[in-house]
């Protein structure tokens, strides 16, 4: 991966947006796929996404967009993969392209439903990507904030952290600043547990539970990720660095997390269903919470609040009951 | 410390009334010290407080109210210090009535401002309180909250675990958790320096820094709050717990908090002197940050926040100039 390397985005909603906002500071030109044609029709008549983050301009000379997906990949050397997790599997049904020889960087931030797996290794198993070439892209980051140049800090992760190092540097900017580590299972597991934990956060927000218990919450939370993470892949991390907790804590804390707000439906008493379909958004920590929960089958890692989120949404039991129990083994 | 131990509050702000609460459910009568007499007679004849948490009303037969200093302190075994720690030197100042054979709880949250000594070292080293008689009552807890019966968590420290595990019991009840501690050093200072991070939280906020960086300074709040104790007193510790991490973040997070308010104003531009003004109340961390830089020069550690908070009050250096500086020293 060097300047000259073709960087190809996957993905068009907001947070595929605020990455390609960061690129064009240091690409000439890139690639992105959009699933709809319509889309980039749009697109290009207006300059920007008709849909997320719709004051970014963009000069469209200088983006090749694609709605065939194997033509992307052909002609990229680095694939940004930016789709909720629930939809990668399809988005890459059609991909005849082998990915092995790309490097692949994961914006996600969720598990493959049925797998069970992090996308860095649903795509070395199923796609023969090594692991040294895949990379994972982490906040703490509102795509909301990126629009606005506000000053955020990401985490790029590769187990080869020249890679990593190289990724950085298309991304960061005078808004942008940039750490790498050779964490991917940390980074990608703790940015899917920081859903549940915002989930947790909405439901007793949303019964009316106030800051003293929500900075309860938030420390358990993160004690919480770090024994499941340093369970399924232990190494030396420091889980308060701001690929972790940052990212826990801007979710967490958000007004306008779709987790946290999926979460306070729940508490203030709306079916699940209800508080899906009045949020026309996917809530990635629906499908996580889910996949963690059979993943911990294996590992039995002690994980309170990751068992009433998924009690209450799954199990249907009433989150008065699952939150009091909760309230008892937090401390 | 038993069931019969007479309790006396020294302190009549919020955080002391919201203690004067949580004590009520678990003691027949309590002892509480105001310095001034015309608050008792209002407080007798309204059955609250006069000035704070006025919602909370209480049975006035079950308090003994004190406006002298020494009679108090002779009627309780157990005396809990609830006065900013600016004016605690001066609020003790008339005592001649020993202390060293009562238990003391410290509910400061400050150091003494010209000792740059937390309140147990102070009652140790000036009034020969032995160490383990010292308690700290230690948050994550907004005092209006308790108002409001809100669940909170608190944790009390005292080197005897035995004499804070009877204290405890004096404040739990339906809305109110506690566990306990051995370390009285770090949760003090941990206490000292949130108040510090809340201001730097309030100064970015002030100059437009959004959510994103926010999560980032917390996250480089807390490893700085931890380098900080674990090297003043070294002990096995869990920054991640609520006395920590959970204090830190309901103080930088919160909209109330007067250390954010007051570092808000600072970074909207108002002067040191107008924004306390302003604010008719004590900033803790204002006093804190002196202290701690002075520690500081004893220890050496590396404290990049603290020190822009220092430069921006004590120094008069802009924030812009000083905040440019901290984000390239944040990770």
């Amino acid at each position: 991966m060097d300047e000259s390397s073709r960087v190809g985005i996957i993905g068009s909603g907001s947070w595929a947006t605020a990455i390609a906002k960061m690129l064009m500071n240091n690409v000439l030109e890139m690639n992105w796929y959009f699933r709809n044609p319509k889309h980039i029709k749009k697109f290009r008549k207006h300059g920007h996404n008709p849909n997320y983050l719709t004051s970014v301009d963009f000069i469209t000379d200088k983006i090749h967009f694609y709605s065939d997906i194997n033509q992307i990949v052909e002609e990229s050397d680095v694939i940004i993969l930016a789709v909720p997790s629930a939809f990668l599997k399809n988005a890459l049904s059609e991909l005849s392209v082998p990915l092995k020889d790309k490097v692949v960087i994961s914006a996600v931030k969720g598990l493959i439903p049925d797998e069970n797996m992090i996308i860095g290794t649903f795509l070395n198993t199923f796609y023969d990507v090594p692991l040294e070439n895949i990379g994972v892209i982490s906040g703490p980051c509102h795509a909301e904030e990126v629009a606005l140049e506000r000053l955020s800090y990401l985490t790029i992760a590769c187990q080869d952290v020249k890679k990593a190092r190289s990724f950085a540097s298309f991304l960061q900017c005078g808004y942008i600043k940039t750490s790498v580590s050779d964490d991917i299972y940390g980074t990608e597991f703790s940015a899917v547990l920081k859903n549940i934990m915002a989930i947790a956060s909405g439901i007793c927000h949303g019964m009316g539970y106030g800051d003293n218990f929500q900075a309860v919450l938030m420390s358990n939370g993160i004690q919480e990720i770090k024994r499941f993470v340093d369970t399924v892949h232990p190494i030396t991390r420091d889980i308060k660095s701001s690929a972790y907790l940052g990212d826990l804590l801007v979710t967490g804390y958000s007004q306008f997390s779709r987790n946290r707000t999926f979460g306070t439906m729940i508490g203030k008493g709306y079916s699940v269903k209800y508080a899906q379909m009045e949020m026309l958004m996917v809530a990635e920590g629906y499908y996580a919470v889910k996949s963690i929960k059979e993943i911990n089958e294996k590992y039995k890692v002690n994980m309170p609040i990751t068992d009433a989120v998924y009690n209450i949404i799954y199990e249907k039991i009433s989150p008065s009951i699952e939150i009091r129990l909760l309230t008892e083994n937090l401390r």
